[in-house]
């Protein structure tokens, strides 16, 4: 079978026949790595003009210009979904980026809270990690990264007209599936947040509790870690609400 | 605040002052990583007695004897959900068997279809991942590794009264949330199968379809990677029929 054309993700606008020149490193990986050439496809997206088939119009030891010849998909809309989580330690964020990318999250924000352990966010980190999950999911757009913000900010900006699931450890959530169906889950637009690694501290479920956009839900009897309770609850929130419907 | 005792998954039986006898990987474990001595407490499973809260009653360099002291929590029955996958590279695989280990499948069953590029499954590395998985996420159980075969052999096997849950990435299938609500859910026992990366080839696609216990699946329009579809389909199963419901 032939292989699909590299997806790559462009910060330049697309029209056609309007040349878009790559930087270095995107060059590189095209004409080093893929050992691609003049003529050779590349699909394009920009998060805001879609997809485009393209072709290389020019290339040199550093640089590379693609031509985009015609549009194949339209651009989607960006989804309403928000990950807000406490940053983990390097591969499980990585991975936690990842996966949140392909289920088609469509912000991530980082949030820090008592326990959490990662001292700094690599914001750079994470947004390479997203773009690149982007691409390779066929994706037309890249979550949006929020930078790092302690809970009691992200709290106090959240929109109090915005469901947040919070995912409470200590059982004292609705079940998920369950709370989806709840009148608190007609909103347009929606955040779920995980807490880190050892959970929240009883006085931090304490004030998310006590807050009116804040649900409280549960993932099951088992004691999931970080990452995969932000994956188990996106998905099902997709599957439920978001676009894995017909 | 207190740490929870470790918690070692072993192969005896536990029974009130019955003496556990560890083998030398899990005493080194205990006696010099943990750095734990005699009196100390361990949680103990071993998939049939429950969970144990034992204390350490002799240590020496290489040996460690524990004795149960009360059950604390009964025997969880086995899930019923097998998940089939197409081995992956290493680190995918490892994830894979890690989450779905937290996320509460029964059985692991590797399945080798014509895209399939792990060329050898280490049925013991598996095993391991899965027993390592189970300790940390207090399952009173591990999932039963069924031994590698070939897509053709797993499928003659399948006992026909059991829904298989196909992913098929080629769009032909139904949402998932949505194939759940359908009779042919109303079976005490299911499986869901993942095909590699790359997919099914059309000609295993035509077979599985043309199977009366297949249900062909849709995950929503991204691309998944083949570890994400399996962890996404579990927890869609998890949270409709599994054991999330409260």
């Amino acid at each position: 079978m032939s292989r699909p054309p590299p997806r790559l993700y462009v910060e330049s606008d697309l029209r056609e026949s309007q040349g878009v020149e790559l930087d270095a490193k995107a060059a590189h990986y095209l004409l080093n790595v893929l050992r691609l050439g003049t003529g050779d496809k590349v699909a394009l997206f920009n998060g805001r003009d879609g997809e485009w088939l393209a072709r290389i119009a020019a290339a040199s030891r550093k640089a590379c210009t693609l031509t985009p010849n015609r549009q194949t998909r339209p651009q989607e809309p960006a989804s309403p979904l928000t990950l807000a989580f406490a940053p983990l330690k390097k591969s499980a964020m990585d991975f936690l980026v990842e996966k949140a990318t392909e289920l088609g999250v469509g912000r991530l924000a980082p949030v820090i809270t008592d326990r959490t352990e990662a001292a700094r966010v690599n914001g750079e980190r994470i947004a390479a990690q997203a773009r690149e999950a982007a691409e390779q999911c066929e994706r037309t757009n890249v979550p949006e990264i929020v930078a790092a913000q302690p809970l009691t900010a992200f709290l106090a900006d959240w929109p109090a007209d915005q469901p947040l699931w919070v995912a409470d450890e200590t059982g004292g959530g609705r079940a998920f599936a369950d709370a989806l169906g709840s009148p608190a889950a007609a909103s347009p637009r929606h955040g779920i947040l995980i807490g880190p690694e050892g959970g929240f501290t009883p006085k931090e479920l304490a004030t998310l509790a006590a807050l009116p956009f804040v649900n409280l839900i549960d993932l099951g009897p088992r004691i999931l870690r970080a990452e995969t309770a932000a994956l188990a609850s996106i998905t099902c929130w997709q599957a439920l609400l978001g676009d894995w419907q017909a």
